[in-house]
């Protein structure tokens, strides 16, 4: 059984390692053919395909967490995509699905790791969003590494972000106090108007951050969620509370640079308040996806969360869409629509 | 009962804050009437009080994780002391004591938080080192911060030092590979052949930290016990593996900065790793200083930890024997001794 309407796949594969910002050059646009489908497989073809800042770090030569993308190697991207052909029991012709599957159209899966998604639960875009990989990142990034507790303060950097509109909104419902940070007024609108946060500054029209957090947090800081970095963090570590827990999350200001950046060294304050910082990677808590989606999918049906998806039409502005995070054009979470 | 020869008491105050490196003209020595005891209360003169580097923290104008000296203050220190009079019926004339007591040759307690000590377990100085305050700092910024496993590396920079030497037995009891840090070849010869080090590098004769630490762990850094900061520790920083635990402990090349100094911004690695840096303070843990000092006794005991004092002789030379710490001048635990 096959709805197979076309037998190319085009795809986007690293044309070059960027130095710096990426550029659209970076990429380039193929067409391959659509592969044979073996027992046990199915193909999928794209709806939505997600772009999101830590993909910066799989097309730079430096160390990460998982291998890079090799140069002529389709870049990596989750996706939620429709079956179109299968050979694989499990999956039928019509399932959504989300394959991690690249910036591709179509991909071959043998289900492996795949979640077939239910429409009825909400829109299946969200499954790379809230009810995906940067819902559960600020899920686990904020209760399992920080555990926030009633009364607390609570600072999101990159709070208008896909993770940081979602952190804050769980730490109204574990009864903290949430302030955000984020670069736009009509950002710091959003996340105070739909997003819950308690208070939030505009960090480009601040001149001074540290004076800021002080009236906005007059009883310190007990958890911050790091998506960005650089002087934002700076201005954070100065004023944690004794026992701190922060998240390490993100440091999208940086992932730009050539070589690391200078800031002022700042471990010391982690002996003052005896505080942690923590990175961690959603991958890692996996076998916990299932109860933190049972949750986030209740608090998203209760009203409890809301979310902000911000949509680009068409494959083929996949690169732009990608860099335009790093100028923080997205208000939520930024996805690209593929397909009707 | 009383066997008080003096009615003065010799102490050190505070005269003013350093700016930079301490000097001797920061502390001033005075003399005061050896106050009247109270009821409850004990007189303890001390035999031998502690010089560390946290109490640059002390003197220093900014924040910290304790109120600091007061201008006019005795400066704050640990001490051994023997009581010379008592009021108190659980201390007898005799009795040696470790008050909390301050750079001074008497003290009043009412002996609160104050072991009695038993000359026939060690001698009573290493109530100061490694049965004390800075023995105590390595057990559990090592065991409760980093929890090491058998098998995994374990660098500790000022690993000569008095928390730096025990970190790398503990390890080596626990099974680990030791790769120790230290400034001077007096040092690390000390290290190695003492200390049970599996490898050890001289920062100062050597030129690319990052390429010694390759050579010295050749699986890479699990766990990294902090008590220096700055370029040592970027070097750390770059070469840590997967879930790697970082006990920031010190951070004594920072502690005379008059500003932070500027370096590379790391927390990406903390990402990339999913690694935590945790600062501690040894004081959190005292509910359970009874179950680390019987196991770190057995240790001593059973000759599975050495140590090595670094005895200076005479109350008037404990600012300058303070001021060495930071000159690098100790091996092991350096110690002023007051009283024969």
């Amino acid at each position: 059984m096959s709805s197979v309407t076309s037998t190319v796949n085009r795809q986007f594969v690293l044309a070059s390692r960027p130095t710096g910002l990426p550029e659209e050059s970076n990429f380039k646009l193929i067409e391959t053919p659509i592969p044979e489908l073996k027992d046990g497989e199915f193909l999928a073809r794209a709806m939505y395909l997600s772009v999101d800042p830590y993909m910066r770090g799989r097309i730079s030569q430096a160390k990460s967490y998982a291998a890079g993308v090799e140069i002529g190697g389709v870049m990596v991207a989750g996706g939620v995509a429709r079956v179109v052909d299968s050979k694989n029991p499990n999956f039928a012709v019509g399932d959504i699905v989300d394959p991690y599957m690249g910036w591709q159209e179509y991909v071959v899966s043998n289900g492996r790791g795949v979640r077939k998604l239910d429409p009825s639960v909400a829109p299946v875009s969200t499954a790379l969003g809230v009810l995906g990989a940067t819902g559960l990142t600020a899920y686990f990034g904020l209760l399992d590494v920080c555990n926030p507790k009633p009364g607390e303060t609570v600072v999101v950097s990159g709070a208008a972000g896909a993770v940081g509109s979602i952190v804050g909104q769980i730490a109204k419902i574990k009864g903290c106090r949430s302030v955000g940070i984020a670069g736009g007024d009509d950002k710091i609108e959003w996340i105070l108007k739909d997003c819950g946060y308690d208070a939030a500054f505009n960090y480009k029209t601040t001149a001074d951050y540290g004076a800021k957090l002080k009236e906005l947090c007059p009883k310190g800081i007990d958890v911050y969620f790091d998506n960005v970095g650089g002087t934002i963090t700076d201005a954070v570590f100065m004023q944690i509370n004794t026992f701190a827990r922060m998240s390490i999350c993100g440091q999208i200001s940086q992932y730009n640079n050539a070589k690391p950046e200078m800031g002022p060294r700042l471990l010391g304050m982690l002996i003052v308040a005896r505080a942690k910082a923590q990175g961690f990677l959603i991958t890692d808590y996996m076998p916990r996806f299932g109860e933190a989606l049972a949750e986030m999918s209740g608090w998203l049906r209760e009203g409890k969360i809301k979310y902000c998806e911000d949509i680009v039409e068409g494959f083929e502005n996949l690169p732009k869409a990608f860099i335009g995070l790093f100028h923080g054009e997205n208000i939520g979470k930024r996805i690209v629509k593929v397909l009707d």
